[in-house]
């Protein structure tokens, strides 16, 4: 849960952050940036600021603002109602992103994982991918769709162009089993 | 027909457009921008500069630079293969653009129609779409599938980011029958 007060002030320093990068929003879009902490109540650490500027039937287009080292937990975009999982397309425009995606892991990981992303056992972790994928301004890297992935911005924060087929954020699949996609504001 | 020296310079032009605006690209991306004059031979006046991030089976995403007053003519995208032609949503990035669309004409229009605009004929003109949309940044607009378009960048040049489902250039339909969409080099 968020209080109100954390929404605004996550959301002002998601606008600066875009400011600072040359991304101009009208003042309706800044009131519209969602700030998700999925329900972990942790936001500088696990948490993620979306500005969507469109999503339609065909395709789907965002500004992602990660403040310094948070993190976007693990997940997947599994199919929908016999439509093929979220396709997506992250290009950092500012800042650095460590992206993590299944497959070989990476002998050394750059990111911090979240206190907690061991989950309650050794055998049922909370992180699993661990191929590590950094991306610098100009760098960019597609996901496959309903492949596990998780992210982590560099010391700076990160601002990240997403640009992917229809998005339905409701049904991502989160690793940890905590999690609440919607926000709660209270 | 662009000369290479031309091509180039386009290419080097844009890239400093972008810098400008603080959009980051890689060396790659930016030996690899499209520069279309759609066979008219007129770049400064009807012409396309185009970066290309991702085209796949869903979405596509593309930077659009417009140098001064360059004009991109009235086209549309039409079904393909049973397909439905190319939605598209153009979101301003930085400068000014003028979009016109089908419907009821706007009474005034802003854009200075390229020479040779009215064909070689009353009845057939190359730009039949007058409905104005002017986009500052900040600004966005949808267009949908297979409907008529055409814009013009305002005296300083604009730089207009391109959401759009996926992207089959060489299938568009312009008014303009002497119109090539791909361009020659030599």
């Amino acid at each position: 849960m968020l209080t109100k007060e954390q929404y605004l002030q996550a959301q002002q320093r998601s606008a600066r952050m875009l400011a600072q990068a040359g991304i101009v929003l009208t003042s309706a879009e800044i009131e519209k940036i969602e700030v998700a902490d999925f329900g972990l109540g942790e936001l500088e650490t696990s948490g993620l600021q979306v500005v969507v500027y469109i999503n339609n039937e065909h395709y789907c287009a965002k500004e992602l603002v990660l403040f310094p080292r948070q993190t976007c937990p693990e997940h997947r975009h599994p199919p929908v109602e016999g439509r093929p999982g979220k396709t997506e397309t992250f290009r950092c425009r500012w800042g650095k992103v460590w992206l993590y995606v299944a497959g070989e892991p990476s002998e050394q990981i750059q990111a911090v994982l979240p206190p907690g992303s061991k989950g309650g056992s050794e055998t049922h972790p909370y992180y699993t991918a661990f191929q590590e994928i950094e991306l610098n301004p100009g760098d960019q890297y597609t996901i496959p769709a309903d492949s596990l992935h998780w992210f982590q911005a560099g010391e700076g924060g990160a601002i990240v162009s997403e640009f992917s087929s229809t998005s339905r954020d409701e049904s991502d699949h989160f690793t940890d089993p905590r999690i609440q996609r919607a926000t709660v504001v209270g």
